[in-house]
């Protein structure tokens, strides 16, 4: 086993999330590359790789974006792991830096669904027997949540508690996409309903934007953030003897082996941002990744624990559900909230004293699969 | 610098290539995926991770077609670099060994082009300004190949005669695309123009098909191909003042370090497959491979040096010219070819005592820039 580098992220930088039929992807990502390489310090010359996140590409845009501000001749890289696409080319420039292949890497994500989704604010499911047998994701996640309501005796009303949660913080942030108001309990539950008991205020919009990042090897400057962890895991083939809830099993891999490699405990993690695309997302992902114990999940909102000036506050941006989810991009506006509340310069969203961080996203939609890939990464202010 | 591992070939498959509007990609990669599993003696159990190339996806598929062979919950990550996607998906796996991440990794190249572009033989381009313009790639091609015979004093029929050159050995590749019959000169030369000089049987076909390997660290096993050096560029912005035909520069960067990391020379390569999308194509290629001088490509095929029998036949498969251009496929049939020529096992096409093979794809298509993205890899058989 090779010795691995120190990696840090020594920069980070995101477009606005909205939609933008005005502008070409290539502009978003400008926005969040230009921010990134800034916030870090690094020149053009000093990037030595690009991973790009995209599901939808179209293919070349990442060669496309470079030359509009002058990268070239640099390997690049773009990768599609569905939603997860983002913190899949994240994490593969963290293998990368770690395994000493380059000690500079951009990587960005990118995706343009307005210009591909033209109805409805739920992101479609590709073609697969999901969409055939009326289980797009919306569907899938529906089922969850029933589920989840019988299997624990939880309710529809906690469930619909954090899009209240996820939609108030996302008020502060100047770059989420629905920040006109942040709605009542009541007025999520009385949204119209999408796929029951999942209602409209429940489903993540359909998004345009970019984010970035600059990953490498340490340069000692203030605001380098380390990475103590990254993990990638893909899904299982679904077992139907299994207790799981669909999506459970690799956002769980990724997180085990993310604590193992990091010697953090769940206990100890400040602040989160995790892949609420739906509400009932948000809270298996958090049992899955052992915040708390099966079935405790719906109680981590409306307790006040997952809230801003609760114990741990998940999603401080907004999440999905008010940033919006621009798919290959998700991973990189999480990776960016999280280095801004480690430095303390996330604003009016600022969670105290946040020292631990942790960025999950999940790429689902894979029919017959335990879910498609999630990757899972703990970071830490430098020094 | 960590010590690299040893990487081999353990094995390869492909599906048929051509156009199968009646089958899903998938069932296409299955073919090749079970006949690289068998080839290398592996069980799914050995596979640690999945790299897959593919331009046009669609997005999800890399994961709805592992599920169909029963393999998952491990990392995949799908790779698009414009029509170097197949190889470069190797090229990250080759690394990935290389540097002790995994020691056995699958590889998969798919594109089912037929069933999104139904009119016409040539690839179109992707929106952007080439297109905008004109120039689609035939056109790009069409305007080197006229400044090449115009710079070199070359003559159109030495353009032509490589597509002679290689429909004739795809008359011998059960597994090519257009094997009804071979060309003369004359008929190339006839063939309806695309763009002047070249005509239609110089562009490669609209493809379908799949091609994979099992990549890892040595087991002993017979039939094991030595990765001598994998290399992957990207293309630079293009400088106006550059005296380099387009698409020159990252193969040359490419086939550089590939020669630099195996200590291999130009000359003692045996047998090559080269990205021949377009018959000028192949004879740039050759010259930025340093098989020759600049200005001397054109003579290869006329002389017999690069046809069967030669001192270095290039594209015994028939390459893109006849077994066709899946892209994100390409890279992984050449692989593929390569193997069963260092093998001895090429049958008819055997190009007699191959010792040292080469593998190159070129992914163009992008404006202002050098190209997209090169490989370029030596193979050599094992022991």
């Amino acid at each position: 086993m090779n010795a691995r580098h120190e990696v840090v992220i020594r920069g980070v930088g995101t477009s606005d999330y909205g939609r933008f039929p005005e502008r070409r992807v290539e502009s978003l990502a400008w926005d969040a590359i230009l921010e990134a390489m800034q916030d870090a310090g690094a020149e053009t010359g000093e990037i030595e790789a690009v991973f790009v996140g995209s599901v939808f590409g179209p293919p070349g845009i990442a060669t496309r974006t470079l030359r509009g501000i002058g990268i070239g001749g640099v390997p690049v890289l773009t990768i599609e792991a569905a939603c997860a696409s983002g913190t899949a080319a994240y994490h593969e420039a963290v293998e990368a830096v770690a395994l000493g292949r380059y000690s500079c890497v951009l990587v960005f994500g990118i995706e343009h669904l307005s210009s591909l989704f033209t109805s409805g604010a739920i992101v479609p499911e590709a073609s697969d027997c999901e969409g055939r047998a009326g289980l797009p994701l919306p569907g899938l996640y529906a089922l969850q949540a029933q589920r989840y309501i019988e299997q624990y005796n939880a309710t529809a009303e906690q469930i619909a508690d954090v899009a209240v949660k996820n939609k108030a913080n996302g008020l502060r942030n100047p770059r989420a996409q629905l920040r006109a108001s942040a709605p009542t309990l009541e007025q999520v539950m009385s949204s119209r309903k999408i796929a029951d008991p999942l209602t409209f205020l429940q489903c993540c919009p359909v998004s345009d934007g970019a984010g970035a990042a600059i990953v490498g090897r340490p340069k000692g400057r203030r605001g380098e953030v380390r990475v103590l962890a990254s993990a990638l895991a893909s899904g299982g083939l679904w077992d139907h003897r299994s207790t799981d809830f669909w999506g459970e099993a690799p956002v769980r891999r990724a997180a085990d082996a993310a604590y193992a490699q990091s010697g953090v405990r769940p206990s100890e993690v400040d602040v989160l941002e995790v892949h609420d695309s739906f509400t009932i997302g948000e809270i298996l992902t958090l049992e899955s990744l052992r915040l708390c114990q099966p079935g405790e999940g719906a109680q981590l909102a409306p307790s006040g624990h997952t809230r801003m000036g609760g114990a741990q506050p998940v999603n401080p941006s907004g999440g999905l559900l008010s940033r919006g989810h621009p798919l290959g991009a998700t991973g990189t506006a999480q990776i960016a909230e999280i280095v801004w509340q480690l430095r303390g310069t996330a604003g009016d969203r600022q969670v105290p004293d946040a020292r631990i961080g942790m960025v999950e996203t999940m790429g689902g939609g894979a029919a017959g699969m335990e879910g498609n890939a999630s990757v899972v990464s703990l970071l830490a202010l430098h020094g």
